[in-house]
């Protein structure tokens, strides 16, 4: 174990999107463990937008404190316990926690933590892809609120991204039809030919209405929306009878979105006769060993692919944060933080 | 049968809110009933915001042609069959149809007719109220999507209106709380006084927010919205955990509401998990039957009341349907056309 513990601290709050120079990489000492504590070592940090929120003055809440200038950045990662003074939390044990971007975090328990399951049959970075809270959000609203039949069309919103990629993949699965919305033509080739979605639309299309109406034929059976705004009003415009708009709010989301015009055209849930849902994926953590044994199932098959935008090294983490918002990532965005990481 | 046929023809185009003077009565000779037709004396008109849409210039669609000036107002009416060249319609029955403003209309049965049940127990008009569109939009909408529970709180908007008076009324056969929202003092009170409502609140009220608040104070569980805009956003602000909201669309308001900017909070929806859900009450009429002997009952046992806002005679139905906008009615509005009407 190196004496070196190197963290990304918040050098300044984002103005709008994030930058690399509000972060700021520092080092300082693995930190003693004192009673009732364990350090845990992390191998890989989770890059959730969600967090953005918190890095806003004044913007704590009831799940976060606001982060503050020159303190890690809060962040959720995968890391193994390398020393313990803590009964419930044995050295060895790999957990996830909403912990900080930093090599080594000092916690007492409290947290947000969860253990990886056993047996892992699994490389241990699908535990915050497929088969972690991007899995999991992925597959309780696809499957719980928008419930897609055979022949449906399943149109999905920032598809390239952790969540919409694995809710492209398991409508497929499912037997219905996957198309997707994505910021990059190269994003929606991959879409179509790595991930076997039907269609794939560039949200930046100079006339969107009329390209997701050719991909969608039939109109839009489930809508899964990550995203909100304008696209949701043209979605709704082409919503099918009895259609189902999930709105989709992992718990890293939870509080992230800020109020903005809501469509014009609500109407249409009436006159289509159409749903629109809300949930969050945590409070079906009661389901979450039955739905890992069906994902991991669909991995086994080879009928679902769990897809990462891996960076390396704690230098990257701001930079990895910042392309979730530049849409550079293709797939769950992870940072390795050293090479023994399994 | 008098030889003469009063009607109310389309004087001018509302601009707005509808006016008195954009109705006029005119009079005709009872028209001849040529082979295939059959000639419907009206005993009562059903008023219904949603024909206002369709005395907008240019404002046909699959439904409805656009009313034309100077001719007949078109509308739901209920009659009965006094004379008939049309073998699928006898002398004597008794039906609603969407015809026109008028003592007597002719009809070749292509106008949304559908017969009264037999036998009939209760007052005809009854079947414009609770055991006709009305009381079926509230049945359907409330049981079907609200689902209310024993104890749980039901915010109803227009509760005065024709639809939302009846979803009060049931929630508290449910068991549930019926919180009513209306638009004078003295709407609050008959709805408390009069239908067993727990509370109303006046939408007019300088704090909205915090007498909804203040009437219900676990929150909003199920929302039946006949109303959006405004009252929308703060009722998504209130919205309970799993909250229910109801969209309601009587076949007769379909179309009739126009874009205006949605809630700025749709976002609520993901934080408390709830649901928004639209439906028309005329695609569930295979179930008519089995709802009409429920609210049937319902009536019998006394814990049910169809509340009529009724004026009297042809020259008043124009009156009638401005008074709908003006909120000048508490209940289901009809005209009674003649004096024999059953």
């Amino acid at each position: 174990m190196s004496a070196a513990n190197r963290k990304v601290v918040l050098a300044s709050r984002p103005s709008g999107y994030p930058v690399e120079s509000n972060f700021r990489v520092e080092e300082s000492q693995v930190p003693e463990v004192s009673v009732g504590e364990f350090l845990v070592r992390n191998a890989y940090v989770s890059l959730d937008a969600g967090f953005r929120n918190w890095m806003n003055e004044g913007s704590g809440d009831d799940v976060l404190p606001a982060m503050a200038i020159g303190a890690p950045v809060m962040g959720l990662t995968l890391g193994q316990v390398v020393a313990s003074r803590n009964d419930a939390y044995r050295e060895g044990e790999w957990l996830m926690a909403r912990l900080a971007w930093e090599e080594y975090s000092l916690s007492d328990g409290a947290d947000f933590i969860s253990r990886l399951p056993e047996p892992r049959n699994w490389p241990l970075a699908h535990y915050l892809g497929v088969l972690g809270d991007t899995g999991l959000s992925a597959y309780f609203g696809l499957l719980d609120i928008g419930k897609p039949q055979p022949g449906e069309t399943v149109l999905v919103s920032a598809a390239g991204g952790a969540v919409g990629n694995v809710v492209g993949q398991i409508a497929r699965i499912q037997g219905a039809r996957a198309v997707g919305i994505a910021g990059t033509d190269e994003k929606c080739e991959r879409l179509v030919a790595e991930l076997g979605f039907d269609a794939a639309v560039n949200h930046r299309s100079v006339d969107l209405a009329a390209e997701i109406a050719a991909a969608c034929p039939e109109g839009v059976h489930v809508y899964f929306d990550s995203v909100g705004g304008p696209l949701l009003e043209t979605v709704l415009a082409q919503i099918a009878e009895k259609g189902r708009i999930v709105m989709c709010g992992a718990v890293t989301a939870y509080n992230a979105i800020d109020p903005s015009p809501g469509p014009n055209n609500l109407f249409q849930l009436v006159t289509r006769q159409a749903l629109m849902q809300g949930y969050l994926t945590h409070l079906s953590e009661h389901r979450y060993t039955e739905a890992r044994a069906v994902i991991a199932q669909w991995l086994s098959d080879g009928k679902l692919k769990n897809v990462e935008y891996r960076l390396q090294g704690i230098d990257q983490v701001g930079r990895a944060f910042c392309d979730l918002f530049d849409g550079r990532n293709f797939g769950k965005t992870i940072v390795q933080l050293h090479d023994e990481a399994p």
